[in-house]
């Protein structure tokens, strides 16, 4: 108490984008509440970016200017850095490092070099025995990374899963309220600002991934596995499959999930169809969502913001005040020579269902074809639906879709009916396989 | 590290009922994991019920007996007490007490001591240095408090509104999905266990005002004011209430919901109208869910059980987990001085829409009576459906419902309505109301 409570924790701010801004906004409007909650000021010395010119909105003359964020680490008035630079490696991974070995707290919303490196920082953050927070790294404002590290502490979770880009949920949210193919969705979501000129790590289910794979290391206790993520995007589904998830009382989600059990661990980012029922299905626009389940609380569901200035700069300022109020802990919920090894698990013992949409020549024997791939390989059948092709001629040139829902089996014999109708006379183009998500 | 982390964190348990047992249980299952996790092992070394005799599932015999809950405190072999008596007063109370007094953490699952006694009992965990923590009083496994005091710290909240209590939420649901009415429901409920054989504080909306109460402090900084929440349950609600709600796109939800602003602190627990379009409307069952608005995170959504053995379990053992980590902290997120004094504003001011139902006489005249009451107190007429009443006759005792919707306005407006109508000829019984939550 006394004197040491009432010293300011001092930081600086490596990266003066949206969410850096963000952060100087918060910390200057919030002061005074931030204060009473840390049980110490939250001071912002000294700041870092490209451009020192840019206005951005916020009065950057009041801290100390470095052109070189490197520079920040060996600053003696820092005690903790906010990295908001992002990129896997690079200046930022080069930073984190010389933040924790310089024996400073580090705090940052980047997915990408947490996803890849998290476990290395984590140990050295360990030997320095400093804080690495990493809230806003996954599902930006919502305190998911709090809520499954201490909150849901008390249970082995079996299963985490939820909606964790949202680009891609406002892509699907969109295409679903207007009946747009994906490809004008994209291009009116990046006039709007809502998806980047370069989607490719939100579309295709990237960013998801790194998230994902955080979540699993914390929920389960094991490493960091990012590359043992399966990872589909949401290109190639279409209105179609949105129409017909729709009349089958389902709406698509882009669901990043993982599982972990005696025979190993599983992580896929996949296109899924979420029932009406189920809470995902009613997380819309940008909104990102987590599910947890543990075995004594049961499922926990958080819903809130997934990105943008506010929400962020809310998740970074969160970790400030627990280094402020000197809550430092491993971060991964448990000393990472703790967490376990755990390798993939073998996807095709998953028992599901799936939605299959097969592009189809409109000829004669094309059902026949796909039926008996579907047979020999031990999937049935459940429902479906061809749409178009009244009169099927020899020479037709049309194309027409083949909607399935399967029974629910083993994802391998899926796999094997694709594989046999591989080059297939009936097929105009690959199938669109999405998983049914039964839980 | 070293010696220091490795000693375990020695806990006693006052009170062996349904979540008492789940927490020696959860300690037992997952007893490596928490270790892991909480950098020690938990261990119960006392416990202390009324009927030692009782089987609860559980092996007992390893722990030491107290007949006397208040001895678990003067223990010397004891860090942290768990307490699950449950009261505001009485035994509890005095074992909070003596607890902190005796410099050791406490621990708690009763949200009618920590409304009515939380400031006085933070006051003592400060002044020891120890930990009052109480996750499992509020939502049961849900992590709001956590979720308010740590993840949303960073901003200024303005709104704090939920779904408080899984019995009243229970009776809901099943009153919309039978369409029963609601003593029939209740009386189901008890004889599945779901409601208690008193069931008062949960139906007549106490509970859920003892928990609003404490995230209403918690949220803003202010000092708990149990006493101000304006408290009404459920046992007015009919099942054409809920037909009707539903046939205007809501669902009927007991709401306790926090506000505060410059002229002072609102809190209030009601049968609320809720659009099918807010997450609350999809709060089914025992669930519960808690909404927190931020200035800078915006909408923050949780849910999931709010009570039973393995939720309320998880609670209390997350909050010792946070105690083996040393995590304390103040108990209201800040000192309890710097927590401000708030007074209830004037709930007249505030506005809204307003749901009435009249019992009325089936006879002429009935409608000018009541809507020049409307009239007169300023009150605008968004809709109305009169149910039966083809043929009013001057000598009917039928009595038929009128259904009003209002305009957005001062809800002094309509208590002036309803005040003007006391002892009306045209009705039949008590006017019910209530409020459309258009958040």
């Amino acid at each position: 108490m006394g004197a040491k409570m009432v010293e300011a924790l001092k930081v600086a701010l490596a990266g003066l984008g949206t969410v850096g801004a963000g952060v100087v906004k918060l910390l200057d409007e919030n002061r005074e509440l931030i204060e009473r909650r840390a049980g110490r000021p939250i001071e912002i010395v000294a700041v870092s970016a490209r451009d020192r010119s840019r206005d951005r909105g916020v009065d950057l003359a009041r801290f100390a200017w470095e052109d070189d964020p490197a520079a920040l680490a060996a600053r003696n008035d820092v005690d903790c850095i906010a990295e908001l630079i992002g990129g896997s490696d690079g200046m930022a991974l080069a930073l984190a490092r010389d933040t924790l070995s310089a024996g400073k707290s580090f705090v940052t919303a980047n997915k990408a070099m947490i996803a890849h490196h998290g476990l290395a920082l984590a140990e050295a953050a360990e030997k320095a025995q400093v804080a690495l927070k990493y809230e806003a790294a996954v599902a930006g404002g919502i305190p998911v990374i709090k809520g499954l590290r201490e909150g849901a502490a008390a249970n082995e979770i079996t299963c985490v899963y939820g909606i964790l880009n949202g680009t891609c949920n406002y892509i699907l949210t969109e295409m679903e309220a207007k009946g747009s193919d994906f490809d004008a969705v994209l291009a009116e979501a990046q006039r709007l600002g809502y998806a980047e000129a370069d989607p490719t790590f939100d579309i295709d289910g990237i960013d998801a991934a790194h998230k994902l794979a955080i979540l699993a290391s914390l929920a389960f206790g094991t490493r960091l596995d990012f590359d043992a993520v399966a990872t589909t995007g949401v290109r190639l589904v279409t209105a179609e499959d949105i129409a017909e998830a729709r009349a089958l009382d389902f709406r698509v989600r882009l669901v990043g999930i993982a599982e972990a059990n005696a025979s190993g661990l599983f992580q896929r980012v996949h296109p899924c169809l979420v029932p009406r029922s189920h809470p995902l299905a009613h997380v819309a626009g940008s909104l990102n969502a987590v599910v947890a389940e543990g075995n004594f609380v049961g499922r926990l569901f958080f819903e809130g913001a997934g990105a943008g200035e506010g929400p962020t700069a809310s998740a970074v300022v969160a970790d400030l005040i627990d280094v402020a109020r000197g809550e430092y802990g491993p971060a991964f919920a448990m000393p990472f020579d703790r967490l376990s090894e755990s390798g993939p698990i073998d996807t095709g013992d998953r028992r599901g269902r799936a939605y299959l949409r097969f592009s189809v020549h409109d000829r004669p024997g094309v059902l026949a074809e796909i039926t008996a791939a579907m047979r020999d390989a031990n999937v049935s059948i459940e429902s479906m639906i061809q749409r178009g092709g009244a009169e099927p001629s020899e020479d037709s040139d049309d194309v027409v879709s083949l909607i399935m829902v399967t029974h629910e089996g083993p994802e391998r014999c899926v796999a094997d009916a694709l594989e046999r109708l591989k080059g297939a006379q009936s097929l105009a183009g690959e199938p669109m396989w999405m998983h049914i998500l039964d839980l």
